[in-house]
């Protein structure tokens, strides 16, 4: 504890020496781009059983000319190094420096420094160093600056171009290129090691991990075969294994070697020709610098694990954007990353990710086809956003991103069928859940739901970017389409949501996606809530959901109803059935009722399931919203609420991460203890008695029902009975 | 011409035999990549005083992953070999190979051959080599295949997926990749040393030129410095000359270097430090290896002049894509490129370069500005596909191109004003021509008249592309604004159209450029026509053009009005100035009133004009369609007209090739010799009495004017009296 503050106190004193010497300067770049190229590199890593296999959507790419400039009035002269990915040019007010300058004097007075930068391969980059004059997201940059000459010489006017905020992630070394990001590497060794013949061996690295496979002490001519296994079954098949390394090697002198392409395992098998020698093997653990902020603890080991286990399982996903499985896809899904975003709020809070996996996803006009292809993919996307502005406040982002937000749903809009509503057409998956005999015809009612909500997304979004006449229209879409969903699909009989209308009739088919949502998009009248429980979501009779990803959502709605306990059984009998079967992750899928290495295969494959996965990580979200219970109510947690459900624990404590620091609670029957870095909360909590609390108002707001107001960086004590 | 039979001969042999052997593959791409990728390389070689200076407006990119498939049935197994450009992996019948193939195996029968390429530096590109089976324009590809997989393992149906024809360059080396391609070079001495100073020297190549300067027997440590003229004054001025090179040497052995980037001079000044040995200075000339099919030889030895320097100055424009100066911009503006398509009809007929500058300057959706801003130049980009299809009648190039044709003109159709007219938007540039004080304001009749003319390219390409509903609803739209232009802006005491209506008023002030297109647009009754011709092309009182490239259009409008006697005397003025003056090749801009070095400035700058601009060349284009008379009247040539006109020539003979064959014409005062490859001609001519042709029927077709039919393959004598 004491190290930390001591780190802390250094920090604080390098920034102030710092800005007292220089302004912090970062690479800049036309926002999205790299984010759009990194993407790329990142989803094209995925291979199977040797083969490169690429996304089946379309891949954009960066703007390869893009112009930057920034205004400023310096009072002294300043020296400015410029560094630069790409062929450029730089002019001060308008007049071009000679060459390709590294370094440039500008006179003190008003100025204007512009580059512009040429690079196909790579991102148009630039890193500007002065005293003041530094790069960072406050530059201008356009792709076409319109800049043309007439014949007297005389420069154009630019009142046709369109200039946006550079785009930045903060990388402040000027010695190293945005195109060259990499994640961090950290050397692990296996735990066993173990002999199959002469040649072959396994080696178990104890638990599921992600990254390169180094070969120490590698010689010789001939053959090195690599099965990797997140399961030892799956290491030994080499016929069936899903991923793998054919080597050919040819070394005359020992070395050491590390694959270039990561991989995810928990088992490599080895098998080596005679001819070659191979000393040891070990692994660069590959992974995601962000800082682990968000816990949990409580009085259950077994919920712990599993919290553990989910934390892992995120970690591993959380690379250079959201994917959805290390081992598989390696890909930017938007369903799979809008559930990362959640679990991100309640763990790493990291901005940063979220803010690149949405432009990564969105990538660039013109829109071909939904995000991933899938309807539902694209709703995620928009609801994403939605979530990014009530956790974190940042209200530049949402402005900054909201023109794409619009010609995403310009496509979806130019979709509607007669009936104003969404159905299948070609090119579109309708995903919703891997699940069988899940209908996908007609107007399915979990995508108008889905689409509703992302028409209010665009009305919220459309007031944030200053857009009056943007808001009108997607508030009344939104508002009409709301309203034709429960006269369509709200059957008065079932008290429920029917699953799809056909041939412009409802179906009498219930399922519990449609259902759940309304729950917590709080659609619902409090006594259509209260039947949709009953009805849908604690009845047996409709169809189960076995994806932790749908799992997701029902344990949330049933969350949101109160059914903290019944969720926590639930939770402890899924995640931990995971675990009894000596998971060291969470999996794509999941079903109790399968046996043995049953649980391994997927997609008609024996080892096709990936056995972690990030939407098996929801717990790390459910017990920080709705078991310690804190969510904010309004955006950045200026203001927010905790309201703590021991759900049958004794005791629990964690720490919620926010943009501004951390809010601890603390719980047990008799006793919650708050202390919050941010805003204003309002703890609320049922007790018998009137709670009593260290100095703080408590006011009853219903019977039994109480409510302390949190002011920040005060410790909060109040007694209770719960 | 031995010599040359032979290289046919062994051409055709070499073809048959490959045939035998193997099918011709070619590198194939998604449809416009290359073209793009590379222009994108080309535009950004400009520099101006060593600074790079690249475009202003948006450069696009190529797609960065892309799907290539085939299906044929093999009557025999065949081997295949595989060159891609990227990561890949290859399917046979869906079935993905283990790693990088080389070269695979495919059994007989019924197969689909898939690629899939990864490229974010170059353009995804694959050369497929087997004995049947080989990569070409028949392939389909599509940049977002939407081929997922289910959670049983089953595909995705494909409705939703556009596949399109690969593009192709017929490239047929599989060890030169794509983003190799380049020029070929020639080496070039100067023909004149002067030395300046100790260690100055300027050297002459005789001619404007262009290339790569090649050091010999380099050595030292010091500086070099390089300034480029098009003129002496231009290279010995060092503080204003627009290209240099200044190069910093450390060799400590004699060697011989290339500098990289090519540049346009006739005249190259050398400054050494003394520390620096040079011995001798020469270049490497880069040239479009085209063939010089088109000739005209005349009685007139000052008008040949001018059509070789014409057609010099044409080859040296004619580059990887036809570009307006090699000086500068070297970039391919659709103005500049429109003339240098027609230019091309009449001496290299080559289709390749025009595809590839059509589709590099239209780029990729979504259209974001005109193209290269400037309104009259999309225009120019549709009358340049009408041409194009006129006279190759290569239709699979307009149906391929079509959606990008309909996507301009939907942006186009976005910007008209309440009149449906166009006018200026912020982010237009209005050009039309550089002229002083030629007003842009309002509603330019010269824009109305271009805009009409892309709306009925549209309705024809709208019917080759089989969409009757486009072809119905441009057809409309190109008849309203034709019958528009004239109730609006033809003035009935002036008899031509005016130049503008302001605040929906015409103007009173008639310029040239609307009445001239008018006419070759045969928009005009032909009582307008002989209206315009004597109150707008031929009085003086109308502003003059100074531009070879509204001369271009002026001596056209002239010529079809049967002037070639006029416009002959104003060629050689006008052409012959400029050769008076020492030119070697044709300038971006003449006036016969300046003096001296005022001859070589522009844009405010001495040596800012280009003295070798493509638009300059256009005798090339005048010579071959209004004296040899030769026009296609229906695509391809299948039909055509010769309508001869000496313009006061004794006599004169040439060649106009066409996509089969050339057609070649002599013509004096009392004969007319024809010989076709070709089509069915109608040779027209005015005769006193009566001519008279070798086995050849000849039709009056009115008082003195006769017409003769022309059948390929054979040779016509016609005599006659002219």
């Amino acid at each position: 504890m004491k190290n930390l503050k001591k780190i802390i106190l250094l920090g604080i004193l390098i920034c102030s020496a710092a800005q007292l010497f220089a302004q912090k300067a970062s690479w800049i770049w036309y926002p999205g781009d790299l984010d759009i190229y990194m993407s790329n590199v990142m989803q094209n890593r995925r291979t199977e059983r040797g083969s490169f296999f690429p996304v089946f959507w379309k891949m954009d790419s960066h703007y390869v000319l893009v112009d930057f400039h920034k205004e400023f009035t310096l009072t002294a002269p300043e020296e400015v190094k410029l560094y630069v990915e790409g062929t450029y040019n730089v002019k001060i007010d308008g007049q071009a420096v000679t060459g390709f300058p590294k370094s440039i004097q500008i006179p003190a007075g008003k100025h204007k420094l512009s580059l512009k930068v040429y690079n196909q391969s790579h991102v148009p980059a630039i890193f500007v160093q002065g005293k003041t004059v530094v790069s960072d997201d406050s530059w201008l940059t356009t792709f076409e600056d319109k800049e043309w000459i007439d014949a007297s010489g005389k420069t154009s006017d630019k009142s046709g171009t369109t200039f946006v905020s550079a785009g930045s992630w903060d990388l402040t070394d000027p010695k190293v290129l945005p195109s060259q990001f990499k994640l961090p590497v950290l050397p692990m060794y296996a735990v066993n090691k173990e002999k199959i013949g002469n040649q072959d061996g396994i080696l178990d690295f104890g638990k599921e991990t992600f990254g390169f496979i180094k070969l120490h002490g590698l010689k010789g001519t001939g053959k090195v075969n690599i099965y990797y296994g997140e399961s030892k079954e799956e290491a030994l098949s080499t016929e069936k294994c899903e991923t793998l390394d054919f080597l050919t090697v040819d070394i005359a002198k020992q070395q050491d070697s590390i694959l270039p392409l990561s991989k995810a395992f928990r088992y490599v098998h080895f098998e080596t020709d005679p001819t070659v020698k191979l000393d040891s093997v070990s692994m660069l653990y590959e992974y995601a610098p962000v800082a682990e902020r968000g816990s949990f603890k409580s009085s259950d080991p077994a919920l712990n694990k599993i919290y553990d286990v989910a934390k892992y399982t995120f970690h591993l996903n959380t690379r250079e954007f959201f994917i959805d499985g290390i081992k598989r896809d390696r890909w930017v899904w938007s369903g799979d990353a809008y559930q990362s975003y959640l679990m991100n709020y309640y763990s790493f809070f990291d901005a940063s990710t979220v803010k690149r996996t949405l432009l990564a996803q969105r990538g660039k006009d013109p829109v071909t086809a939904h995000i991933n292809t899938i309807m539902d993919y694209s709703f995620y996307w928009f609801l994403g956003i939605y979530d990014y502005y009530k956790y974190t406040g940042d209200k530049k982002f949402v402005q900054d991103i909201y023109p794409r937000m619009q010609s995403l749903m310009a496509y979806i809009d130019g979709r509607k069928n007669k009936n104003g509503l969404l159905e299948w057409m070609p090119g579109d998956w309708i995903f919703i859940d891997w699940a069988d005999k899940l209908s996908k015809d007609g107007e399915v009612s979990f995508e108008q739901l889905l689409y509703a909500r992302s028409l209010e997304t665009m009305a919220l979004c459309a007031k944030l970017a200053n857009d009056a006449e943007g808001f009108s229209k997607y508030d009344e879409q939104a508002k009409a389409l709301k309203s034709k969903i429960f006269d369509l699909y709200w059957n008065q009989n079932k008290n429920a949501l029917v699953h799809s209308r056909i041939n412009n009739q409802p179906t009498e088919n219930i399922t519990r996606y449609a259902n759940m949502f309304g729950i917590f998009f709080d659609y619902f009248t409090p006594e259509q809530k209260l039947a949709v429980k009953k009805n849908v979501l604690l009845n047996d009779q409709i169809a189960k959901i076995t994806t932790p990803y749908m799992r997701f959502y029902e344990l949330e709605a049933l969350c949101a109803m109160g059914e903290q306990a019944y969720v926590l059984k639930e939770m402890k009998n899924y995640w931990g059935g995971m675990l009894k079967l000596g998971a060291t992750s969470f999996w794509e899928e999941y079903n109790p009722d399968k046996q043995g290495t049953e649980h391994l295969a997927m997609y008609g494959r024996p080892f096709g399931k990936s056995l972690c996965h990030a939407w098996g990580a929801s717990p790390i979200y459910l017990l920080g919203k709705y078991y310690l219970g804190v969510s904010p109510s309004s955006p950045g947690y200026e203001t927010y609420t905790i309201q703590p459900d021991l759900g049958g624990l004794d005791w629990m404590e964690g720490k919620i991460p926010t943009a501004n620091g951390d809010i601890a609670v603390y719980v047990n029957k008799q006793e919650i203890k708050v202390n919050s870095a941010v805003g204003t909360g309002k703890l609320v909590l049922k007790s018998r008695s009137k709670p009593v609390a260290n100095g703080a108002e408590i006011k009853e707001i219903s019977k039994g029902l109480y409510e302390v107001t949190i002011e920040k960086g005060r410790d909060y004590r109040v007694k209770y009975s719960g």
